[in-house]
Formats: C-alpha cells, sequence, structure tokens
C-alpha cells in the first residue's frame, strides 16, 4: 500500500521527529511519529530515519519527493547546518535561506530550513520557532506584538507581520529540571509531586516571582527553607519552584506585555499556566494548537520562495 | 604523648571538620583537621569521628573535655538537631540554644550550637554562619551594617552588633555548579575553564547581572548562544556564568549596601571576585580571615553563657 501526497512537512525537535503528508488541495494527508528525535541521531543515521519514516510515501507528481524540515535537523549537532537569519529578518526567506542534503534513496529530497539568530550584544538562538512564528502569522494576518513559546527554553519575540524584531530566550523549563534533580532543592522535591497542595504553591510562587523577578537567586532557597521550616510538602514545593521560575519569566518581561492578549505556543498544560500567571497581573494569554501553528509555517515557509 | 587544652573549638561543616585546642590564655594550642564531613557520616558516626580526631587529647583541668562545635552537626540530618534560634536575635544566646549529645568514651562532652532561622513569609536558615557572624561583632565591636558570605548558598546578614536582625540566602554557588555540570550550558563550558579569557568574561557577566539582576533566566542563555554565535570560548564562558550569577546576586541586594565597606566571610578567592564587583559599583567588600572569624566566634559563645 503506498501513501500518495504533494509534498511533506517535517517537524525534526531534539526529542521526536514528526512528519505530515500534504495533498494537493493543502490537507493533511497523513500522519507519521517517530522518537528518532535530533539528540539521538549521529549526523550519518538522519538520512535513513528520514528513509525509513517515510516508508511506501509517493509524490502525486512523480519525480522525487518534496520534504520540507524545521528545527534542530539543522542545527550544528544536527544532518547538515542551515546557517542563521540574522534578526530583524523578514520570514518569508526562511526557504530561500534552507540547506538541501543529498537526495535520500534517489527517491526523497530534503530542505531544512534555518533558524533566527540575534547578534549586537543580545546574543540569541533559535530554532524550530521561527517555522511557528511564521504559522502565527500566517493564521493571523496583521498580528503585531509580542509571542511567547513556553519551554525547556521559553522563547520571547516581537512579531511585526512576517518579520520577527527582536527575541530572548529564558532558561525557565530547563533550570526547574535541574534544580529538581540536582540541587539542594531536590531534598523538598522527593515524593508525590502532583498532590493537591502544587496549586496553592504554584500561586504562591507565581507572585513572589512577578513581585521580585531579580530576587530569584534569593527566593529559590525558601523551597528549601520552606519545606524545614513550615512543613511544606513536596507537592507545594514542586508547585511553589514552577510558579517562581514562570512568575520571574513573565515578571521580567513585563514591559513587552501590551493590551492584547499574548499568543502561548507550547504544550497545552504548559500554556495553561502561563495564562494563569499573565491573568495575575491583569494580561491575558491565548494558547495556540502548536501542531496547526508548526504546520501553517511550513506551509507558508513553502509557499515564499525567491 | 598527650595535647593539653582548656578546650576544643569546632567546625563541623557537610564537606569537612575542623578542630582547634584552645589554651587556657586563649591561644591556639593545636589544630586538627579530617574528612569527615556531615554528609559523609550516618547519624550513629559523629561520636567515633570526633573521638578519633581527638585521640591523645586531654583537658589541662581534668575530667571531661569540652567540646563546642558549630555547624551541620547540628542539622536533622546531622548528629543531634539544634533547634533554630530566630531572628530576630542576638548571638549571645546561642550557648543558651545548645544540644548536648552524650559524653563520648567517658571522656568528651561535646555541645552543638544552634543555627539561626527566620520566618513570617521570609523562610530562611543558617546554620554556621552565626557563628561567624558573633565572631565578626567579636572582632569588631560596634559594627552594624550588612555582611556578605560568598559560597554555595551565599548569605547577606544585617548584623546590630551581636544582634542579627535579618538574612537572605543566595544559590550563587550551588547555581553555578548545576548549570556547568548539568544544563545546555555545559557545551560551552568543556576544557580548559581557567585561561585569559576568564577575567573578561567575568567582567561581562558581572556587568550584565548588576545591571538587570532581574533578567537572570534570559541572560543565561546568551553564554550558549555567544559560543554559537561569536566563538566564545570555554574560559570566557565560564568568567561570564560566574560574573553573571556574582552581578546579579549582589544587584539584587544593592538596596542593604550602604556606604562602608562590605564584610566578607568566605574562601580568599570567592571574596576577592565579591569585592571586585562591589567595586564596579562604588562600593567596596572588605574579605576576612574566615579562620580567625569562626575562632573568634566560638569563643564569644562560649563566654555567653546565661
Amino acid at each position: 500500500m503506498t501513501d500518495i501526497v504533494d509534498w511533506i512537512a517535517v517537524d525534526w525537535g531534539t526529542s521526536n521527529l514528526r512528519a505530515w503528508g500534504i495533498a494537493s488541495d493543502g490537507s493533511v494527508a497523513l500522519e507519521r511519529n517517530s522518537a528518532k528525535g535530533m539528540g539521538k541521531l549521529a549526523r550519518d543515521e538522519f538520512p535513513a530515519a528520514l528513509s525509513e519514516l517515510l516508508a511506501g510515501v509517493t509524490p502525486a507528481h512523480g519525480g522525487t519527493l518534496d520534504v520540507l524540515i524545521c528545527g534542530m535537523a539543522g542545527a550544528r549537532q544536527g544532518w547538515l547546518e542551515a546557517p542563521y537569519l540574522e534578526a530583524p529578518t523578514d520570514l518569508r526567506g526562511l526557504l530561500d535561506g534552507a540547506v538541501r542534503p543529498d537526495i535520500v534513496d534517489g527517491r526523497i529530497a530534503p530542505a531544512i530550513l534555518p533558524g533566527v539568530c540575534q547578534k549586537a550584544g543580545a546574543d540569541n538562538v533559535m530554532r524550530g520557532e521561527e517555522t511557528q512564528l511564521l504559522g502565527l502569522a500566517a493564521l493571523r494576518p496583521g498580528f503585531s506584538g509580542v509571542v511567547c513559546m513556553p519551554g525547556t527554553h521559553s522563547k520571547w519575540a516581537q512579531l511585526s507581520g512576517t518579520r520577527i524584531e527582536r527575541f530572548s530566550t529564558a532558561m525557565t523549563g530547563e533550570m526547574f529540571e535541574v534544580l529538581r534533580t540536582h540541587s539542594v532543592l531536590r531534598h523538598s522535591l522527593t515524593g508525590d509531586l502532583d498532590g493537591p497542595g502544587r496549586a496553592e504553591g504554584f500561586a504562591a510562587g507565581a507572585a513572589a516571582g512577578l513581585e521580585r523577578p531579580e530576587q530569584l537567586l534569593g527566593t529559590l532557597f525558601q523551597v528549601r527553607a520552606g519545606s524545614l521550616l513550615s512543613g511544606r510538602q513536596p507537592d507545594w514545593c514542586a508547585g511553589y519552584l514552577s510558579g517562581l521560575l514562570i512568575g520571574t519569566e513573565i515578571g521580567s518581561n513585563r514591559h513587552l506585555i501590551g493590551g492584547q492578549a499574548v499568543p502561548l505556543i507550547g504544550s497545552p498544560a504548559l500554556c495553561a499556566l502561563y495564562a494563569q500567571v499573565l491573568a495575575m497581573i491583569g494580561a491575558s494569554g491565548e494558547p495556540q494548537d502548536a501542531t496547526q501553528i508548526v504546520l501553517a509555517g511550513l506551509k507558508a515557509a513553502r509557499s515564499f520562495a525567491a
């Protein structure tokens, strides 16, 4: 049995590889997923991983199958490095910046989109999020404002239509993980972290972070002191740590948040927490469907060739 | 051969155990060290560790040998928990708050000093630093102001004579270690970290932290971006990370720093870095001899019994 598609859209992240077959009318004809993320592959293993994922898929028009890839496949430690575009830049230029690895098995023609960097004393990089931002711009023509992309390395980007003006990265998600696993705070974070105290701890931590983002190095230790002195349980402590970090991130980006809702692109659970903290300062967040966003971004990138 | 002393002063930390034999004129008659810090001992191993360290030491006055201990031996996971005094409190009350484990081997009479805690929405704890603060007060009668104790968990304490008014803890040293070892920043911090670029990176990081302590979660990621985009070497990145964390700590405590020099109690290398960053904001730091400070604190604690 074969699947016939017009082209293939791929999001190749650090942990996962996701592909969608796009029919000639733009609809999604098939979806395939694999755990072969960039982080698990050596450079020479990328072609086989893609070929395996796309077994039995053939192009409607004959010839080779176009595969448009965003994400970590284009990183230095990925398949083939796709040099960054430098912000400020118009994301309609993504396809022009793509790199093209050799044809795979004589039948698959891959193109890897670039990430976006920022220099001039504000060094920063993104890979994958630029395609999501283009997707947001395509789904919401004329949108202008800040976009928040919560995650391991949260991004805050200022978008004007398809143009990315400026962005920053907050190590919020990774900080939660390394502190929970490797710091003295782990003693307060062992046991049931999802108990009923988590929501109360989250609200308290978020309030502290929002109020004094400059005190993070100090407030973090209160997770430990709170369990030693006030008998705070692991679920409360986990909520406090999570809230404190997200509150600090949002508090430090407060000057970017205007009157309109902040689009949130990330996992639904995480976006809901960010929306909750935004509401605490009288702002609002608008969680997006991340899959729709990345698909819209890959389609838009493909449509803007020079 | 036996050593004859009046009493024994002990600093029992997480990593190390240090003892000084004090002669009847107050001078140090002997010094002994061991790697048997609290972190390496089960509760029932403390008596033997102390007895072994003090083999052959006898009291000048006959009877049992008084041993006054500060630090982690009094922690919940230590020898015998010494409940915290609660700040604000007069540190002349430390000995009254001491706990007394059973006499060891019929010849050693240990007393463990309490730590100090803080409650009322600013939960915090210290163990060991309170004795150093009393030592500073003893060596500098009448001193009033903020004291900085750099380390894994840096303390900032407001002292008025022998009274501790308030304190906070910054997880600066531990943050450096967990980020260097376990976060994405480790990719930028492998190789020679002590090369000539370290000083330049330190100054740049300190300036960034001092200027915008609220941006720590974001500025941290610039360590990684700087090595990807600007070819920053591991020594520069290590200096930047260290400077950024210390600059953030000092920047967030700026409101506590007045016109007088801030006493710094910690390792000489670390105190020199803190003094350098304090100078960047027109303040000054005054590194103390940490051994003299803790000895003075144990002597002072012993002299103030109810």
